[in-house]
């Protein structure tokens, strides 16, 4: 398997990108696959000479432009053709690679999927699936959290299915719970397309659990919340801001006089965990769910074992043939559409 | 000054509000005013006689039902005429009373007030405005969190001022930051509505900043977030339920082992400001801004401390006439509707 890695793309790229390519690059499940860095030649290699033992299944394809994390998305891909993500997204598109992995600009890489591999059979609009954490230490993943901000009852099913899927090969849950994000769970809270989406989804083949709230996601209710793309967004940014004003606060109250700097040696691992549970970066990245072709966004933020734990999900989205599930499952569930109404629906 | 408190609302009621009064009654600023702690007679009373000396300023009015934090608002209040929430509210309807204070049902709390106190001269639609902490210390107010999931672009104008009005007067910010919560900060961001909304908040005598993200709301980028009240709600449910689960496992990890315990043990001051923070419902209760009355909702799982908060609060919106400032507000900044086309808009 190849996957192809924006090198370029993110806050600390090239730099922490290359250090988590070669972390994956040497784990055992990863070691009969490539990572194909791309991005300029020079600074990769410049990167690379500091890795001690640079494994043999990565290379290096140029690309001499980068997209900036705040360029317009749509602007930026025109005028840059030789940008790192365009140029990971052909090598797609071409069969050179099964994957792409990035950390840069989300909207660049949302649209241009779209444009460069266009939607698999039947799916509408395509939504980002984030990880998050929950309290008994699995993953709940909400989708869309910005792909799609104005989202119709049935994108919406599209992406419980999609997601589901998703969930069940990839995280390993046998029947993922699907919750429908609302304000409360009885019956008849919500505007009316989420009553409608929600007597819907009642008849797909899907776990189906009824409306969950934003709190449900951390305490590990459900394995899967739909929601719009505005929604998501508003939460996902909300979470992280919360996450790291807390350790803000924590950082700042410990370091106050040797006493309390001895406490928290003394609970250094624990400290740590909760740390790496609070940051959002760390959580292995948002597959774009509904693109031919498996597209993988890591947070701007990403540490190296981000970035490395986000080559693994690609990986495995590609192994397990989620794609090829996914048209399946919307043709059984005839939610499929028509490819030719595909652009209006 | 006499503020109405419904000794039944919340989870740990009636035991913690009756606390929570004897405690604001003994502070210096309320102490020239009457908390009228309104429910059962007999099991307030019973939670008045733990209380050491029981403050003179505090009074009881007797009602004889309870509605449930989690019955149909719109069916209790019909079938419960004599429940405490709505024994409170007429008590402010006929002047006996100048505010209300609540930590029960939300729904009935906010339906029950416009049925029974109206909206303020001008209004359209009122919004709760929830208090957050952020990283530096001060509070930023979210509108609306619940009371009006379906909002027009009116609706979003009125709730800018009439929370930057409150802002301004309960927590003393100069010059309130008021933003649009968005999905980004540009311009070109979010629905049609979103970018109407946009361009006319910023003809509006307030310190619009444009928009924000979840994110700035902790960063303490601005003092006012607008957004409708179904975002609003799912923001406000995924940052307690975060917090939670964080708090959560910092707790498991600390109590692994003597060692650890010995680390927490020192760190004592440290972690308790830290879970205080992240305690959304530490934080004075929520004003229902636009109704004809000083309306203020606790969170069901208010501590006493938290209830004396929110009753100082409500104190607060009182003496500075926080409600004629927003019908003023109103009319100079021709947001105000005609009563006769309030139901209409």
């Amino acid at each position: 398997m190849r996957i192809a890695l924006d090198a370029m793309g993110g806050d600390q790229a090239p730099a922490v990108v290359v250090q988590g390519a070669a972390q994956a690059a040497q784990q055992f499940r990863l070691r009969n696959d490539e990572i194909i860095l791309v991005g300029d030649q020079r600074l990769i290699e410049a990167e690379l000479q500091r890795i001690h033992r640079i494994p043999k299944n990565l290379s290096i394809q140029h690309a001499k432009d980068v997209i900036g994390m705040h360029e317009p998305p749509i602007t930026a891909l025109k005028q840059k053709p030789d940008s790192s993500i365009r140029k990971c997204l052909e090598l797609v598109r071409t069969g050179e690679a099964d994957a792409v992995v990035s950390a840069g600009n989300t909207g660049a890489m949302v649209a241009g999927s779209i444009f460069t591999l266009g939607l698999l059979v039947g799916v509408r609009r395509p939504g980002i699936a984030a990880p998050f954490p929950t309290r008994r230490g699995g993953t709940c993943i909400v989708i869309d959290v910005g792909a799609n901000i104005q989202c119709k009852t049935d994108h919406l099913l599209q992406y419980a299915l999609m997601a589901s899927i998703f969930s069940h090969h990839v995280y390993g849950k046998k029947s993922p719970r699907v919750g429908l994000l609302n304000i409360g769970e009885e019956e008849l809270k919500g505007s009316s397309l989420l009553k409608e989406t929600r007597v819907r989804m009642e008849q797909l083949p899907l776990n189906f659990i009824g409306n969950v709230e934003g709190r449900d996601i951390f305490e590990g209710e459900c394995d899967v919340v739909v929601c719009d793309g505005f929604v998501g967004n508003v939460l996902l940014k909300t979470a992280e801001g919360l996450a790291e004003t807390l350790m803000h606060g924590l950082r700042s109250e410990v370091g106050k006089g040797p006493v309390r700097r001895f406490g928290a040696w003394l609970l250094g691992p624990a400290l740590r965990r909760l740390r790496y549970k609070a940051d959002c970066a760390e959580y292995g990245g948002a597959p774009l769910l509904g693109v031919s072709g498996v597209c993988l966004k890591c947070h701007g933020r990403s540490t190296a074992e981000a970035i490395s734990n986000g080559i693994r999900v690609a990986a495995e989205q590609c192994r397990y043939d989620v794609n090829q599930h996914i048209v399946l499952g919307l043709n059984a569930s005839h939610l499929a559409v028509e490819p030719s109404r595909a652009a209006q629906s």
